[in-house]
């Protein structure tokens, strides 16, 4: 039986993915249920297995095949299928042409150079954050910004090396589309700040008092990714150190969390912002399986999953108005003094502090934008990396009020860089701008969305975003899709109206008047 | 860096290890943790895995470098290979080659035309099984009992179709020698169960009488584990429907086990036997790992560790001696008023069923010799498949005299044949021939073993194992190695030995003056 040059392609892409999704089983065992003896073992197998799916991908077949719709160079489309093929076909077309081509720009030699100064760095910086030595880590840092500036001329860009760097993570985003959104948030986001930290209202996180029994707290968060639509069928929760979402096939998607029973929001928003991704993930086009169709289009789109369920819907005063009494059920003893209210403003107190993963709404995004300013600035070489230190504790003052006692708490805080992450982090508030222009327009399409929300009906949310946002896998990019859905180019006001009206009222904060329009969000 | 031939070979042999491995741990996750869901894309997964590996394996850039040191249509070492190299590197390019002609052999179309069968005739099975119908199951068996003719015929033997299939779980093993292995085991066994029969000593199983709560089942059977030396750094026991143990490098072998809450001895033996198992793989050479000198050698060599520490050890009244008093710690108003002895009686109380896995360690074996000769005859055509159900019931009759009423309870209990694993049960009963002989020889050249195992230490024979069976690997064949050993080729005698001493003793029966000779087996 001969195969189609079509049936072909979507065969190898399914291959390469079945190797691919081996290897994501192996490092979902390898932070839940592996026995620790088997690491260095497992990095082994997990290397072979991307080698495999790596060498499969890039090979002559792979180019051969390619070009029987496209030009292997630019991407460009034949005339002919052009004309012949239908959209998802073409998109699929552009998305393999585009890892295709970025795969192949990237030496062999290089990759291993630079994984291997990122398996050191990793362990360094490790050693560094402990002993709170910056000094330690600073050749690491060093020569991973000269490797990321190589990276970046592999892969080539036209205004500058940032750019490349963050359309890994963003594909077709730009430095300067991330330094004009983030101008024009950060400013009405201090005066905010400004406003929350100068009013009478302090909420007291004291009055929530634990221990809370771990098997109950996931009890619960279990309850809650069930009112999501998590499917249970295809998905598990599992603990882990970090909290994360893995993906094998849209049937089998698995969350994880963490629990600390002395915290009851660490185990519980695990739960919402992972199912929030999980949904993203188990929403995608099985039929289209092993094809960029059946891809998340970015990390931004991806985290404005998790962050929409998180915060605009796990943090609302309506879907607590339903959970809460659901909740004081698993922990009588513990929450029987404390009313919704009170709940509700200690889960959402403003608190500038110095560890970004602990922020609050609010304060998140200067913490992101800091970074972004700051591996900018090293990439153009405009920040001598020794000083990065004083330059972030000096930013940290400007933008928080707050400054680091010691770097472990301060530079040295996050693992992105030590991997070489540089681009990424600008993902996180991209995602908030996103999860908030989405459910914005999710609250004006869904019929009596507040009445779903305080019946904890979060249903007609979920078949929302399948319909609108996940069934598209990669068919869209993500700016063309946010524009589809809402009309607008990604842009900070949804998201500004958001916290403005949230923490106006719980800070008792006049609303301007360009915030105060009629929005359908519930409150 | 150039890699020399050998290097590259074992590159190659470990990049390829690496695969089978990972499809290892997408069947343990299957088997353990992954939503139901999931079961069509996760076939489709290890499809993937086991085709990339094959392919790597036979491919030409192999062959070639196989012809580095030997004839790839022989397996002849060419007469420098044989002047310079080690018995070690030797061994690993005789099993290599060994692995590489036979995967050469099957044509991937008669593979796939396999696997289809199998996975229907399995489906089928499983649903004749259920509704007790071996003629839907027929024409499956038919069908496949032709497919495996069909394999012998290209794997080629000398004597019969059955050599060639025996040789893939027992390489070197054949039917002639099957055959006269178990002539000379059978009427001395049978003398000795009818015997037992007539015995007045009746041990009464009702007197052990649950709930035994599950968690302290799994608890004492971590702890047996333990004491085994089994080492959970490296390994982890978990729950699943059928025990069993999988390897993923010796750094990470997992047991399961299952647990019912009114028997006491399925989670427990579930352990050792697995335990026994796990001990092997995680005593093959690391340094080796990769290639067929870190590979368990046969089946047979396999299960004589597993039986080895389940009955030889596990079933010991010295082992209870020191583990009944911690076992009644766990479930004292359960078996307070048990005595050891009579424990240890029900423990091994032997009793002619109808089921081979709940069958005790003296009739087991009836079970498997039964098995081996309806398939041996059943591939030479001398019963028809129509014919099987009455020739086994006839034969169950012969053997342990009770008749099964229906085939989910005769000839359609085991899930074997209908995945095509002809010429697999002898290696039950060889594994119980080995491990006597291995025991009986343990039990000579440890000190004083029998204070060790009444103080539950267990450690020794673990390290004679380690030392003796494990590291070896694939290093020397299965008959070799035992005889090696014990300085005999592999023969029943120490089996028979064994058991006639066992239960001799518990049924009072006159243990037979050849019998009668000094044994070092702890009693």
């Amino acid at each position: 039986m001969t195969l189609t040059p079509w049936e072909r392609l979507k065969t190898t892409l399914r291959d390469i993915h079945h190797l691919k999704d081996a290897a994501a089983v192996l490092s979902w065992d390898q932070e839940t249920y592996m026995p620790p003896g088997a690491s260095h073992a497992r990095a082994e197998h997990l290397a072979t297995l991307q080698t495999v799916a790596h060498r499969q991908f890039v090979s002559p077949e792979m180019e051969e095949l390619l070009a029987t719709w496209l030009d292997p160079e630019t991407g460009q489309l034949s005339r002919e299928a052009a004309h012949t093929l239908d959209a998802p076909a073409q998109a699929l077309l552009r998305e393999t042409w585009r890892d295709f081509h970025r795969a192949k720009k990237l030496p062999s030699s290089f990759v291993t150079r630079l994984e291997r100064e990122v398996s050191l760095a990793q362990h360094v910086w490790a050693e560094a954050k402990r002993t709170n030595d910056f000094p330690l880590f600073l050749p690491h840092l060093r020569t991973l910004i000269a490797l990321k500036l190589e990276e970046a001329a592999y892969l080539g860009y036209r205004d500058s090396p940032y750019d490349a760097l963050l359309d890994t993570y963003e594909p077709g985003m730009t430095e300067a589309e991330v330094s004009r959104l983030f101008a024009a948030l950060r400013p009405p986001l201090m005066t905010l700040l400004e406003q929350v930290l100068a009013s009478p209202v302090r909420p007291d996180p004291s009055i929530i008092v634990g221990p809370f029994e771990a098997s109950k707290q996931l009890a619960f968060g279990r309850m809650v990714l069930e009112c999501m639509g998590y499917d249970f069928r295809c998905g598990r929760l599992d603990l882990s150190a970090h909290p994360f979402t893995t993906s094998f096939h849209p049937t089998d998607v698995r969350v994880t969390t963490r629990v600390d029973e002395h915290d009851l929001f660490s185990c519980l928003f695990g739960c919402i912002h992972e199912g929030g991704h999980a949904l993203y993930d188990q929403g995608l086009p099985v039929e289209h399986y092993g094809t960029p169709l059946a891809e998340p289009i970015s990390l931004g789109i991806h985290e404005s999953q998790s962050r929409l369920w998180e915060n605009c819907v796990g943090r609302s005063r309506p879907f607590w108005r339903h959970f809460y009494p659901r909740l004081q059920t698993y922990f009588p003893d513990q929450l029987k003094a404390v009313s919704l209210d009170e709940f509700y403003a200690v889960m959402n107190r403003v608190c500038p502090s110095l560890i970004r993963v602990e922020a609050d709404e609010l304060t998140y995004n200067l913490h992101i934008m800091l970074r972004f300013e700051l591996e900018r600035d090293l990439l153009k070489g405009e920040i001598p990396v020794e000083e990065l230190p004083a330059v972030w504790n000096q930013k940290m003052d400007d933008y928080l009020g707050i400054r680091p006692q010691k770097d472990s708490e301060g530079v040295l805080q996050d693992v992105h860089w030590s991997m070489g992450a540089f681009g990424y982090f600008p993902t996180y508030t991209l995602g908030n701008l996103y999860a908030a222009m989405l459910y914005e327009q999710a609250c004006r399409e869904i019929p009596d969305w507040n009445e779903h929300v305080v019946h904890g009906d979060l249903l007609p949310l979920k078949a929302w975003l399948n319909r609108h946002v996940h069934r598209w896998g990669r068919q869209y990019p993500a700016h063309d899709l946010i524009q589809r859905i809402t009309g607008q180019s990604p842009t900070p006001g949804p998201f500004l109206r958001y916290l403005t009206k949230k923490f106006g009222d719980l800070y008792g904060i006049p609303i301007p008047s360009e915030f105060s329009q009629e929005s359908s969000i519930p409150a």
